[in-house]
């Protein structure tokens, strides 16, 4: 269940009245704010609140071109412009609010990145839900064997079983010690009047890092889309992967033309070396490059012809 | 004249027509939205959107107190408690984007508060404008003899005529000169056939930094506050203190909770080290403590009698 | 054990000689660099690398200050004035580098602290320690009946001893099961070879948030001190206190003048809002002044005579 | 003159004796330290602390892939690796602090670079040196007629000669006006002990933005890559780019190895976009791609050419 009972009824009086206002107004993004988009067995995001739109990003590079760009016919050209040539500050000037629900060990990814607002569920405060993770059987991904971070084959048969029965047992167990030790169950109730009960911010600990946590989460649109292009590259891991591709999404909602020039110019571009680009030029000449004659390491070489397709 | 022609055209467009949003709205600061005010002679700012408001803050808030703040009763009592403890994550939930007109030096002062996005008019792209700030008679302050980097009595008389002579004869032959090394007026008309004209990124570099320039900033709340507290400080310099006492009004019509536990908590408040603390328990207590039994260098007891009022 | 053989066998060959430089050097620093200091029971911090020292501070602010501050007679009183009127600038301008052993719930905390950089040990590349915290005994605080975030008495007898099971024996059969799933050992053996075993980054899911993790971590010496300030605090959780306490120590070796001023100004100071201060300038001219004459809520007047020790 | 008799006679000092240190030292770094490199025509850098070398790179990013790295048998590799995948954070472990002497314009792009700790020389408390930045003829460029942004040819004649008459001319007497102001000479000197003067802090403003600043300004190696990349690029302008150029022959000095990566994969690198990566296969397969086949715009068709050498 991605929102409690009470979150459910303020999200349903929220969107039962709009009020009138003369800030940019982004009418696709509104139709889904509030509502949870389910991720996962028990996360989500929402979209809380957003300043700006597309034209935000053009109206603030317009005054960093002054009256010089009174020629620049068309905003879409500006945008795809901007984006192309990194030109980040204008898109800076957009702002993103979600409030999210996330396994622990996605938590402690996403906080990696740094340039951003967070107010996350607190477990010295309050009560941690019992709720925990467990991967659908076609992510039980085996150790890949020549990729130390990556994933290999879907584990099949009596291992995967034995390992989706660890990783339950283990958590709920985990949970219902986290409750004796408080002395005091999810919903507060005390066990044994007899005992204190462990501080919260300590009995916590016994929690492992597949239960969930929650936050509230701000960022810009520049550093958003820096997330997304990482987070959603297939070499994240799937788990965070899936929450950046939902963010594309809502991106697409939001600021439709920055979304579509961030698709072209950043998800499925690639960065060229020096040496990397010679060897484009000489083939393209007509020259019959190898790896020896590249002046690239082999590792190197492999890159490239990934990237052309070869 | 703080906006030209085509920007007046536009804020009245704009504001001829509102849009629903499902977003928590702040009556008080819509109705000034776009409008600019007015800021010494030729500058301004004008509130350009903003995100949240004060419930936003008790909103992240709760997220991070979870199930245990369901006895908070009250949104002001737990702003105020957040803003008097420095829980300053839930008030970065919040964001504010201006369009300001300010002389460059103070521009300088500003730039130095980094956490907050800028786009600025470019000199390298477009013309810089007509308009330098001159100091109203009354803000013509001398050096301070006791402060090395404060102001002290108003000139009079004949240094002060002479003083505005030279800032006004000064600024406007350097424009002058500007448009003759551009070979170019402010208006972009060419001046001589003949002349190729010096690039706009090098010429610019004759104008003193009492032109005006212009960015977008957006900055969030707890940022914002720390920026008001330091630049509507009295130690700070007269021409950035007008624009922070504007943005001090700016936030009483966005977040006025926020802004009233502001002035209580922040604006008038000081902070007394170990040993100024241990001095006025003393003196509570009856004793007659002096510089001398205090422990507190000569400075500091000056700063501590201040503090004190006496 | 702090550090692994091959840690230590480095931390020995690095301390056999020195190098000579003309930087800046801090000699009671260099006695301990990269020995670590144990904390709790697996934890430790080590100074990898810093730069500047107090001379730095003042050297920094010299230049803000220019030919302006050739009065100023000694560089500790310059420091103290910086700190005391929160100049902060010249604080950044030394900086810390340390390794640092931690459990994941302090690590999680730890994070938030944005102004730094970190490089974490990664559980999807490599296979996590064996090694998770545990209280000591006297540190198994019960939950405080008054403060929602405090810890009260101590539990003891049965009640501990059962606490300390669950962690112990929850502990140890989450890894075993970590090392089933990966089909692997905390060495790397392979434990069956007709499985696959999970991928790492899936399997570390189960290790409760009490194992320890470890990074490297820069910072500069003014975040490193509001770090302090907010994690030396009483109301700061024991477990990050201990580290937050280590480093007051390594402080006082680093830049020790600064060190005094910041015990002095920040650590035992308090903030005292406008009306506090009223209240104190009215008690202090002879007037009886209670909370309710003296326009403070409660909560607020409690907390004011909590500072003033009444 | 880059430094003053005092800086000179500091500097001679301190390169008199070297201190034994632990850390890593950067031998080629060390020749140059505290020395002045002089640009432009009053200007300078001078590298003045710095933390870690290429090796503190390889120990943060091994941190991070712990046990699992042992097979890595190469630091340059793994170097490379880093920064040919942008992983960043290994890099953001070394630290650089430079001096720097820079006009107010160049200070006023240079600023925008947020992720940096400045102590800038004060107006408001000190006087401003009388050294203003007049460019050298060959750089006397027109402004370019197809680029707004960018320069033309170079002025010759009695346009150059016009030019630079202005500049210096209205320097000297922006200097001189600024003396009469504050009724004072640089050198601190009364003028005329019936005035009182102008408070520097207002007078500064009579000063063009080629008038040389000064400050000490901190980064994180991976940030001043980043800075050297947008600012060595021939669409900066010269007078910043002079600048960043010497930031790459210090960074030559410091982390050579890092030095060589930067200028391999970043400085001659080109980011290709999702089209333009197809278009290049096609044409590597043998199709005869235009224009108008490609998918791409006049001008992104263009940017593709100009990186293909075409």
């Amino acid at each position: 269940m991605p929102l409690n009972d009470i979150q459910r009824a303020e999200v349903a009086a929220i969107r039962e009245t709009t009020q009138p206002t003369y800030r940019e107004v982004a009418p696709a993004l509104e139709e889904i704010l509030y509502k949870p988009i389910p991720l996962l067995d028990h996360g989500f995001i929402r979209v809380i609140d957003y300043m700006g739109t597309d034209s935000a990003i053009v109206q603030a590079a317009r005054v960093s071109y002054g009256k010089g760009t009174k020629k620049v016919s068309e905003d879409a050209g500006l945008i795809r412009y901007l984006l192309r040539h990194r030109h980040t500050t204008p898109f800076e000037m957009c702002e993103l609010k979600l409030h999210i629900k996330l396994p622990i060990f996605v938590a402690r990814q996403w906080i990696r990145h740094r340039t951003a607002n967070v107010n996350e569920y607190s477990g010295r405060y309050s009560i941690m839900d019992r709720e925990f993770y467990v991967p659908a059987p076609e992510h039980l991904a085996a150790q890949s064997v020549s990729n130390r971070q990556g994933r290999g084959d879907v584990l099949e048969g009596e291992e995967a079983a034995r390992v989706l029965e660890i990783l339950k047992e283990d958590s709920k167990r985990a949970y219902q010690h986290y409750e004796e030790m408080m002395n005091c169950t999810e919903e507060g109730v005390v066990l044994d009047e007899g005992k204190q009960g462990l501080a919260r911010e300590l009995a916590r600990m016994n929690l492992p890092v597949n239960f969930y946590t929650q936050w509230y989460w701000k960022i810009d649109l520049h550093n958003l889309m820096h997330f997304i292009a990482l987070r959603a590259d297939p070499h994240a891991q799937y788990e965070i992967r899936v929450y950046a591709e939902a963010m594309l999404d809502i991106l697409k909602r939001w600021v439709p033309t920055t979304a579509q020039a961030f698709q072209d110019y950043r998800m499925g571009a690639a960065e060229l070396s020096a040496q990397g680009l010679d060897v484009i030029r000489r083939r393209l000449r007509g020259e019959a490059v190898t790896q020896e004659t590249s002046g690239l390491s082999k590792r190197e070489w492999e890159e490239l012809m990934n990237v052309l397709g070869a």
